[in-house]
């Protein structure tokens, strides 16, 4: 594991723009949402991984408070709409104050998919499909990389949270089953339950049984996705409610006016308001 | 006018930070969002102006196409909420692309205040408002500074959407009815209905008996924020719908889980989804 030696150029630079913008300015601004890109080589997936990292304001009666970190799938599409939603919040105190990493894809259909299938939703046969199954590798990524150069680069309290849309939405689910110990909340908005012949479906009914509590804060959520998405959702919903699963503060939202695409803008901005709560 | 020569040091740096990291992405990113602060000086306002731009990617495919423009009131609070969306959204095709141009405010009381009043909407004093009743003012520094500067240094179509939320509700508002030539379309999230014993409500019912058609597109909005609040919100809606204008195609939306200040994230995705529907 090793940081680019590119990502220290870009923060020197980002530095100068920034103290130089700061001189223009005649009303102090909170809201600035970083743009740049990081890099870490992981050994355990063989490749160099990108992410954005968002820092919010310090406030000046408390540098360097220890934040909780926010670990984004999907990041190049969600992080800068997450990131903004925390500084505003934030700013206005509604919200706490999170470090939000947003993983940039190479190959989600490798990286987000907890088993192997080369089907779609439909049932067709799509060679993109072939190296799914990754989950597991990636997961290891997140443990045993990502979140050790996070937590060494910046003041971070132990508290964790995991978010993701779609394939990443079945990640997450994924990740809070195989892997319980590495977060304390998570956020899976319209999971992808069709995937692999319901294998989540599956894999949460198996693993739920031998589960007496699980102490964290779940949201998740669907939009208008058709029906087979909406009643995989409600199956999954039956799952956990049944299960009374001690200390699990779960909250399921469905969103009728939303499609697929846009539905991650109003159920991030609900899932961070029940995770964040107090 | 002038453009501030700074804006043009920060512009350069930001394309050599740029073209510097994209030789590190090995994804294609789209949703890179402008935190440049750029400096108008304005003889209207006899002061020097800050605003930021949010100009989406461009298609490889159309370069230089115009594009709409939003003004944004309270840039420094909405601005990057907005501009995600956007680029998230226009990226899916699910938008359009919008150059959203988000102005910070210097003093809202007094540039967003459509009429002179130093109560507040308790009816208590309150000696910050002493310089209140500026928005005509502002509108001229828009309409005549702003708006020029943006037509020349971007590539733009000549529809324009204003929006604004709570004092910046108001302001929307009184731009339409007291300029209707200047836009083409209105948000007014949570207008401050309550200012100077609702002044705007007067206005609106004064000026709409004397049109007889409105080609607009407009988006208001209110939250859970009280009873007189909610009351001004059914008021202006039952003037808008009762007078029936020719064109004016119109939505009101109440938000019953929102309070004043995290109305905007959701009103300004459904206003935007409203405007910009085809």
């Amino acid at each position: 594991m090793s940081i680019n030696v590119n990502a220290i150029k870009y923060g020197i630079l980002f530095l100068l723009l920034f103290s130089l913008q700061s001189k223009a300015q005649s009303v102090k601004l909170f809201n600035h949402i970083s743009n740049e890109v990081y890099t870490l080589h992981s050994k355990v997936l063989n490749q160099d991984r990108q992410f954005y990292i968002h820092v919010p304001e310090q406030d000046s009666t408390k540098p360097n408070k220890a934040l909780p970190v926010l670990y984004l799938l999907d990041g190049e599409n969600h992080f800068h709409i997450l990131s903004s939603y925390i500084n505003y919040l934030s700013h206005f105190k509604i919200f706490p104050q999170v470090i939000v990493v947003g993983i940039i894809n190479i190959d989600r259909k490798k990286d987000l998919t907890p088993s192997h299938s080369t089907k779609t939703y439909d049932g067709k046969e799509d060679t993109t499909l072939k190296p799914s199954g990754g989950n597991e590798q990636f997961l290891q990524f997140i443990e045993t990389e990502l979140m050790p150069h996070i937590e060494i680069n910046y003041k971070t309290t132990s508290y964790k949270i995991l978010a993701g849309h779609s394939f990443g939405g079945i990640a997450t689910i994924n990740c809070m089953l195989t892997h319980p110990d590495m977060f304390n909340a998570y956020i899976a908005v319209s999971p992808s339950f069709w995937w692999d012949n319901n294998y989540m479906l599956k894999l949460t009914e198996a693993k739920l049984a031998k589960l007496s509590s699980l102490k964290k804060r779940f949201f998740y959520s669907d939009g208008n996705e058709g029906t087979f998405f909406h009643t995989d959702l409600l199956k999954f919903d039956s799952l956990i409610t049944n299960r009374k699963l001690k200390g699990l503060e779960y909250m399921y939202k469905n969103y009728p006016e939303e499609t697929h695409m846009t539905e991650p803008i109003v159920a991030y901005f609900d899932a961070l308001r029940f995770i964040l709560r107090d």
